[in-house]
């Protein structure tokens, strides 16, 4: 494909050929087969032309290099505003309102290329790329009304800085944050009517608590009046929803009267505990719907694709239509061009089941999910040192200590070893004694590390999925090189580098994490852990489209508002963070000064803690000090977007990960090429390969067979293995696709194109009551 | 049942007839046959002997008055707490104790009761009568050493005061809270190894903290060292899991230097935010497979009875064992004694489909389940004015009246009148004119209940069922009541009685509440809330267990060493809750001091605030400064039982019920009545009876017949009419219960007793995988 790829972007910049001479026709009918199937295999929803030099812009519109440079331009767009006044590192306007124009014409160029592959008509109807056009030109304007006032002195705002997120989910690459972003929406309806009985509950809790305590003459800690004014109830009691003032709030009214804690108790119950688990009951629900949806759409526009590319290929061959094998390798090599040989043979071997020279329609359509599937060739080859010197290798006591590494007390001992590690750790390290154990038990380390390889096969024990093994070798390597660095620096400078320090420290405990290897269940967990991690990173991108918009808006607001002083400054001014409104409030008590929105970073940092929800109260109280009290609203708005909405719906997605791992099955296409690995007699079980026990295993073997047919068996150990990746490591997504395309029957080609793209949650097709329960 | 138990009671009090004269022996079967149904009506499993006098004493250890005295006895057990030092109402000891020995009597009274009902064996296996047992000698043994010792006049612990939540739960009534207490036992192993990673990643960054913060010198707010000593930092971070102390913990590090807050967010990405969702989904999931089971035990025991009533009842009918329809009627009226004739009428048609005088034993088996369905019996009459005077009721003049209440626009002139009500509560109250608006508000809502009265039938309005109806006029009667009481105490004595001004008060906003009535939406909500509501009751009893049981250590633990004073004392004494060694911290500083364990309701007050969470290492920390440091495990271990593991199983609880109630279909057995109901054409529409529009329906037919046939539709109307119960006031157990039932064949027998008793979550059976994926 990148080949490909580089041709076609090649014809592009050279005159175009006004007509395809008839013998690249066959050629130009690959090319378009193999853009659907790797559409199908990447789950890729554009709607392409399928003239051949729109094909060929296509090929390279999906390019790596292309999409990489858009991340970048993206990046580079969003990581303006720490240059930006307020600035992190302050540029001049004219450098980064240089940057942003640049970045705008790359985004400019990915559309237009965009709307040269696919069609006018889906182009203009798409909301996408109307969003994107709206918002570049939106940004050219503020930045020359921002930049002609900036000449004449005045200070404006740059608003459009909150649109640039826009980018970010509008493209197509960003499938999945979009998708969340869609969650989040088609959720809204249901919990707008939760919010407004929440805010009705809350406002009349607010009338209550104002007619029973406000004209007790209550005092709060602060000394200031207890339930007085309207808002300020439906704000604190909004708070107590959060917890975040429990139990302050209620401490006056108890005091006064023991009677009085009734009302928020009840409070707390109705509010706290059971609107907010209906809060995540409603975002779950809605969340499980529209992904059941959007998978089912997915499955169903991949087998729609496949049949496209099937129906072009296709040759009549006695009563049905197939695809020749020479054809179909051609077309497997074009879509997976790195694919080696043996690979290929065994899908072909899957699809060919007869091997009759040709592919039919059902096993067509599954090639995208054959290339889906991780199939790893191993080349299971002898220890090196057994090549080189199998003289030493072999000998016994080579053999002992093989024998030895192996054992399960070589674990036990490690672990010891790294339980007396954590001891030193903890103990004081100005004892030159224990300064010096440090480096007796990186040696130690180290020696494992050798003997491990010294007995397992190096390349197998690097494999591609032997994390742990890699964590601990990396985890050795850097404790090793910031240690000596460390100790360069302080001999030859003596001079301690606080950054090297901090880092030798880290990986110093980190080491300790080894522990978790040798203790099965924690292997699990963690794996799992690893497993949902990818998604997470989905959430990532969420978030920070989120906090971005509210940071860009939180700077405008309130930036230099409040100032940081050094902590060991004590003048008056710093006391208050350099604003005389702070006086006697909590913001300032609870010395928060260095929590403002002065640049992106601080703004972020706020956010996060506002996001953990504590004490939120006492920084919104802080700014609306400051500035306003409608200051406020900003933060409720924050709240309700970021803990009601996003972290119930990443909880939801916690859930619904784990659900969907608890009830793992193996797919159909999985258990066909399984087998005919098995019937080949190429395959290696997966649980053999876990933790080097593969080398461990094909000893064992080898020691069994000495002797005799000694060679014949080594021949066929020397050969290329096949395993399927583990499971463990597949996404949530490809796990729910899988179950769903389990129960399309093989020949159900699904409803229309239209059909598809129209899809609603409430539509079941095929009626299919097990995937609708239980994703 | 309660004739037959009465009857039972009476003989089991006389001389026991040595044996039963033969003309009684049917009667003895039918008996044994309508326990059975009974039983699986109410899904009671007591495995009872089937001799005629364990029958009867049977009937008698489940009538009510028994069950009433048994949880009245459990509740003056476990008030006893209130009266006993520390006492929020003292009595000498020799009352509690002897109350405590009559309470201890009845429990083993009816352990007896029970052991005659049961088979030995059963009896002796049983974990719970053999807890209970052990619990009343404990007791006994505790209440002898401590009143021997208290007559020397040394003080000893009741440690016995703890155990008294085992009567709660060990007897067969308590079966909610004991299946919530096995879902807890059941989810410790997979929480264990998810809680010890847990508090291995704490140690982890605790270490961490160590080395990075431990020589830096930095202080906190208050002054103090900041991360020195690993046991505070593990203590820190641990509450900086339940995001109590964000971001102070932070602060000192983060204003050093802007590099170490990623510490703190990595911290809380892993900790806070992933392994508590890990633990709700682990909670959860458990919860689910378990809940699952032990439906699936339920179902399979139900069925299982039944077929045991069928064949004590059975008789040999052409090929088939039937049973008459006599004697189905005879059981019928044991097993529910009040049921009206009509409606035993209409399930015998749906069992008797063909009218063969007799029922089969697929109809039979269903008996239970046709009990179960609460079939509505409407008697439609009349409005009573309509029969007393017909003339002045069916003028224009009252018929305009009738039809101006019907209309929309009267809902929403309610409406804006209750907005305003709202508006001029939250106004000062001390204006003479607003208060008379009070007078005003009042009238015309009494007005607005009286027109509908008048238009609507009052029985009709005042159905079973009519939750809104009640609540509306339970709420103006109260607040009428109220004020007029409040208005001649305060005439009567110029003396403003608190208490019912309160009252008066919160009556006024509740009022308020009726705005949700008018909205279709909040309506739907608010009745799903009411619908989990017994189920949350459960989890009431639960909550309750477990805060006794820490009330009682706390009490013995920490009582009297904090003391309340009067707000208005300022004394140096009261400022550090008359406890010198709270001098300056944290718990004295937020006037923490009413949060003591100084008596049960205070104690419970204390565990509500901790069960918010917020502010808990607060209260840690104070009532460690008063008594050890080891005092915070005591809150560890409270943090951990309650939020970790009960506030998720409540979460876990209301998204299935959310989830179920989502997924709601008829039942067969309801499909079957409601076709009978339509066939015999005696059926109401369940909407029709929404807000008392049934009668508005049954006029506008009357009306629509005027004249000629309105005779003959008259008396039709007359009737009695059949409606099922609305499904949304169904319990989860009951839905959950019966989309299992809705899989077995109804030919299925299911396993025999011994499997059924002894299912685990693995089992599968029957291979089912709707009911497996859904539940």
């Amino acid at each position: 494909m990148p080949g490909a790829g580089r041709a076609a972007g090649v014809r592009r910049l050279g005159p175009q050929p006004s007509e395809e001479p008839p013998a690249q026709e066959e050629d130009q009918d690959l090319l378009l087969a193999a853009a659907y199937v790797s559409d199908a295999q990447y789950n890729r929803n554009v709607p392409f032309e399928t003239s051949p030099r729109a094909i060929r812009l296509y090929y390279f519109y999906n390019h790596w290099t292309m999409q990489v440079a858009i991340y970048f331009f993206i990046c580079v767009d969003l990581s303006l505003a720490l240059f930006e006044v307020p600035a992190l590192f302050p540029l001049p306007f004219l450098a980064t309102s240089i940057a942003e124009v640049l970045c705008l014409t790359a985004f400019f160029g990915r559309l237009v290329h965009f709307a040269k592959v696919t069609p006018q008509m889906v182009f203009w109807k798409d909301t996408k790329n109307i969003c994107i056009m709206v918002t570049i030109v939106l940004t050219l304007f503020d930045l020359i009304i921002y930049g002609s006032l900036e000449a004449v002195n005045i200070h404006s705002i740059r608003w459009s800085r909150a649109l640039r997120p826009v980018f970010l989910i509008n493209f197509p690459e960003s499938r999945q944050i979009r998708r969340t972003f869609r969650s989040i929406r088609n959720t809204l309806p249901d919990i707008l009517y939760v919010f407004l009985l929440f805010v009705f509950s809350v406002l009349i809790f607010s009338l209550m608590a104002l007619k029973l305590f406000g004209d007790r003459g209550l005092q709060t800690v602060e000394g200031s009046p207890y339930f007085t004014n309207i808002l300020e109830i439906a704000f604190e009691l909004y708070v107590l929803v959060t917890t975040a003032n429990s139990p302050d709030v209620m401490m006056p009214a108890y005091n006064f009267s023991w009677w009085y804690s009734l009302y928020f108790i009840t409070y707390i119950i109705i509010n706290t505990y059971i609107f907010m688990s209906v809060f995540l009951a409603v975002v779950y629900n809605n969340y499980r719907k529209h992904l059941k949806n959007e998978i089912r759409k997915l499955a169903y526009l991949k087998r729609h694709k496949m049949i496209e590319a099937f129906n072009i290929l296709k040759v009549k061959v006695g009563t049905e239509f197939v695809v020749m094998e020479a054809r179909w390798k051609q077309l497997a090599r074009i879509v997976m061009p790195h694919i080696s040989g043996p690979h290929l043979e065994l899908l072909l071997r899957i699809s060919d089941e007869g091997q009759k020279g040709h592919v039919d329609k059902m096993n067509f359509i599954r090639l995208a999910d054959l290339l889906n599937i991780q199939v790893v060739t191993i080349n299971i080859k002898r220890h090196p040192l057994e090549d080189w010197m199998p003289r030493v290798y072999q000998s016994s006591a080579s053999l002992l200590v093989q024998r030895m590494v192996r054992h399960r007390i070589f674990v036990w001992v490690y672990d010891v070893i790294i339980l007396i590690n954590a001891i030193f750790i903890a103990l004081d390290e100005k004892n030159p004694f224990i300064s010096y154990a440090e480096w007796l038990f990186l040696s130690l380390y180290i020696i494992e590390i050798l003997l491990k390889l010294y007995t397992y096969e190096p390349r197998a024990y690097f494999g591609r999925k032997q994390f742990w093994n890699w964590f601990d070798t990396l985890i050795i390597i850097a404790a090793l090189v910031a240690t000596v660095a460390n100790t360069t620096i302080q001999s030859a400078r003596k001079y301690n580098s606080q950054q090297i320090l901090d880092i030798v420290l880290i990986l110093r405990i980190l080491r300790l994490l080894r522990i978790i290897v040798s203790i099965q269940r924690f292997r699990l967990i963690v794996t799992t852990l690893i497993n949902i991690g990818p998604t997470i990173l989905t959430f990532g991108g969420l978030v920070l489209v989120v906090y971005y918009v509210f940071a860009i808006i939180g700077m405008e607001a309130f930036h230099g508002k409040v100032q940081f002083f050094d902590p060991n400054f004590t003048t008056p001014n710093a006391l208050v963070c350099g604003n005389p409104a702070l006086k006697d409030s909590a913001f300032a008590r609870d010395r928060y000064c260095k929590n403002n929105f002065n640049d992106l970073a601080s703004s972020f940092i706020v956010l996060m803690e506002l996001t953990v929800v504590n004490q939120w109260h006492v920084l919104a109280g802080g700014f609306a000090l400051v500035t306003h009290q409608a200051a406020k609203l900003y933060f409720i708005g924050f709240h309700v977007v970021v803990v009601i909405l996003i972290v119930n719906i990443f909880i939801a997605f916690i859930l619904e990960a784990f659900f969907v791992a608890y009830s793992l099955e193996k797919s159909e296409v999985e258990t066909a090429i399984e087998k005919k690995i098995q019937e080949l007699g190429v395959g290696i079980q997966e649980e053999e390969m876990q933790d080097g026990k593969l080398v461990d295993n094909m000893d064992a073997k080898d020691s069994g067979f000495s002797g005799d047919d000694g060679d014949n068996k080594r021949k066929a150990l020397k050969g290329l293995y096949f395993r399927i990746a583990s499971k463990k490591y597949r996404t949530v997504d490809a796990l729910l696709q899988q179950m769903f395309e389990s129960e399309i029957a093989p020949e159900d080609e699904g409803p229309s194109l239209d059909e598809i793209l129209n899809f609603s949650p409430g539509d079941v097709y095929p009626k299919n009551p097990n995937f609708e329960n239980s994703a």
